[in-house]
C-alpha cells in the first residue's frame, strides 16, 4: 500500500526546512506524569515558529516548489495555524500569499496573517464560500493552492516533528498527535512505521469532532459535520490523503470530552508552563483518560503539543 | 575581591543538580527580535523544575548539606517560587520542608508548596512576623534554614543557568537577569566573568522596587522600603552578600514601568508562546527598553526568563 509519504519524503522535508524551522525541545512534568502513570515526553511544537507544527508542512510545500511556480505566490484557505505558517513560509521564499479566512476567525489568528505580510482575503464561514474564494484569487493571480493538510508535501513536513521526537526520546512506546484534518497524525504514522514499526500510534481527537474516530469504527471515511469542540485547530474531516493513513497506521483513536481539554490545557500551562492551545491539549487529555492508562505495555510516551496559539483575552476557565 | 562564589563553584553545583534539574531550552523569536532591534536568546526557566530558576539553588543547597545536617530537615521563609523549589528539592532527598509564607501571597504558588509535600506555616506578610516563624520552627526541628537568595550555595546553584546558556548559544555579547534579592544576578554575573569577561551583564528591575538601582547610583547597598510592582518575585532587597556583586560586576541597572512589564509579558506569551511570570517579563522589557536599545556593540542578547509561576484566573491584561 502506498500513503502519502515515505520516511525518505520526511527526512528531505527535514533538510528543507532545517534553516527555517525551530528543532522544537522536549520537556517533561513529572506532577503530570503521575496524574498519567507513565513517563511522557512532550514534542513543543507550540514553541515552533508561528506557535504551532503548521510551519513544518507549509515551509516543505513551498520551498520544494519549482522557481517559476513559486514566483506566482501561494493561495491557501485556512482558519489560523496553516495561514500562518504559509504567510511566514512564502516571507522567507520572498512570494506572495494569499490566506483565505472565515470572517469569525480569531482575531489574534488574523492580526498574525497581517503581521507576516500575507494578503488575508475574509470570507462566509462555509465550505462553498472558502472555494469561491479560493477559485477567485487563482484566476487572478495564477498561484499554487497549498491546503492545510491533504497534501503529500504538507503531510510528509508534518512527520518531521516525529523524526526529531524519535531522535530526542530513546525507547518510545507510544505517540499522541491529536486529529483533525490528519495531517499532523498521517505525518507522525508514517515516520513512526519506518523508523520504528513496534512504536504504538495514538490520535486524540474531541467527542464533538469525533469524524476519525467514527470512520475507524465504519472502516470508511465519514465527513465531519456540525464539529463542535474548543479546540478549533480539529474542526476539518480527514482528506482521501489523511484517511488511509489513520485507518491502517494508527491504532485507536482516543475521544476526549470538552471539560477534559479544558483541565489538560489548565494543567499543562499550570505546572508544566506550556502554553497551549485547546487542540493540542486534546492529545494530552486523551493520555490522561481512563481508555488510555488502561493500556497495557506502554512506559514511555511521545505528545505532540501541537500549537499554542490562543485568544489570551478569552480564556476558557 | 571575594565574591560569594566563583565558576568553580558554579561548575560544582552544574554536577550536583544535573541529576535533578531540566537543562532547559534556550528560545528565539524573530518578532520580538525585531521590535529588540537585535537577536534575543530566551533561557527558559520557566520551564526549569517547579516553573523557575529557583529550583537550581534550592537543589544545590539541599544536596550539599551533610546528612546528619540534612536529616533534620530545612526552614525557609518565601512568597512563591523558592518555597516551592525547597519543598521539591527535600522531596528529592527525602527530608523536611518547612516554608514559611505570608497569609497574602498567591493561591497557587502555596497550593504549589503543598503539592511537593511540605508543611506552609502561614505568616503576617511583614518581616518580624517572618523572622520570628523561622525561629520557632529552627528551634522544634534542629533543621537548617535556607534563604532565598543570600546564600553561597543558592548564589552558585542560580549560577548554573548561565553556565548552560553559555555552552547552548556561542558569542553572546551580553545577557540580562531580572534582578530581586539577587541570587539570579549574582550567580550570572559570576559566571559570566569567568567564562567570558568581555560579556556584558545587565539587570532589570521594576521602576516600583528599584533598591538595586539605586544602590548602583549611591555606592551603597540601599534596602527597599515599600516596594510596589506587579513582579512579585521582586520585592525584597539585595542581601549582603548579592550587592557587591551587583555593584561590581553589572554594568547597569535597567529600570523598567509596569506597564512595560505587562506590556513584555504579553509579548512573551502571544508571540513566542513563553509562559512567563512578571518577574521575568522585567528582563525582557529592559532589553526592550530605550535605554538598552540605544547601547552600541550588542548584537546578541542572552535573556534569563526566571519563571512561570502566575495566577492564571488572574491576569495582568
Amino acid at each position: 500500500m502506498n500513503y502519502a509519504a515515505d520516511l525518505d519524503a520526511i527526512r528531505e522535508a527535514a533538510g528543507r526546512i532545517a534553516r527555517y524551522a525551530h528543532r522544537t525541545p522536549v520537556m517533561t512534568c513529572q506532577t503530570i506524569d503521575r496524574l498519567a502513570g507513565r513517563s511522557l515526553f512532550f514534542k513543543c511544537e507550540h514553541l515552533q515558529k508561528v506557535g504551532a507544527f503548521k510551519f513544518r508542512g507549509a515551509c516543505n510545500a513551498i520551498f520544494k516548489l519549482a522557481d517559476d511556480v513559486a514566483r506566482k505566490g501561494v493561495v491557501t484557505h485556512s482558519s489560523g495555524n496553516h495561514g500562518q505558517a504559509l504567510a511566514l513560509a512564502a516571507r522567507l521564499r520572498g512570494i506572495a500569499a494569499h490566506v483565505i479566512m472565515p470572517n469569525n476567525a480569531p482575531p489574534v489568528k488574523k492580526r498574525a496573517v497581517l503581521d507576516y505580510g500575507a494578503r488575508v482575503i475574509e470570507c462566509e464561514p462555509v465550505l462553498v464560500a472558502r472555494e469561491a474564494a479560493a477559485e477567485r484569487v487563482l484566476a487572478e493571480t495564477g498561484a499554487t493552492l497549498i491546503p492545510p493538510y491533504n497534501h503529500p508535501d504538507i503531510i510528509a513536513g508534518q512527520g518531521t516533528a516525529m523524526l526529531e521526537l524519535f531522535e530526542q526520546v530513546a525507547d518510545l512506546d507510544a505517540v499522541i498527535a491529536p486529529v483533525g484534518g490528519g495531517g499532523l497524525i498521517s505525518g507522525t504514522a508514517l515516520a513512526a512505521r519506518e523508523l520504528n514499526p513496534k512504536l504504538r500510534v495514538f490520535a486524540g481527537e474531541p467527542q464533538g469532532a469525533d469524524d476519525a474516530y467514527r470512520s475507524k469504527q465504519a472502516g470508511k471515511l465519514i465527513p465531519q459535520t456540525g464539529p463542535k469542540t474548543i479546540a478549533d485547530g480539529l474542526l476539518t474531516s480527514l482528506g482521501e490523503l489523511t484517511w488511509p493513513v489513520v485507518r491502517d497506521l494508527v491504532e485507536e483513536v482516543v475521544t476526549v470530552e470538552e471539560a477534559a481539554i479544558v483541565q489538560a490545557m489548565r494543567l499543562a500551562w499550570e505546572r508544566a508552563k506550556l502554553l497551549i492551545e485547546p487542540s493540542a491539549a486534546v492529545a494530552l487529555a486523551a493520555a490522561l483518560s481512563d481508555r488510555f492508562k488502561g493500556l497495557a505495555g506502554i512506559d514511555k510516551v511521545g505528545i505532540i503539543l501541537s500549537g499554542g496559539n490562543t485568544n489570551l483575552d478569552k480564556l476558557p476557565w
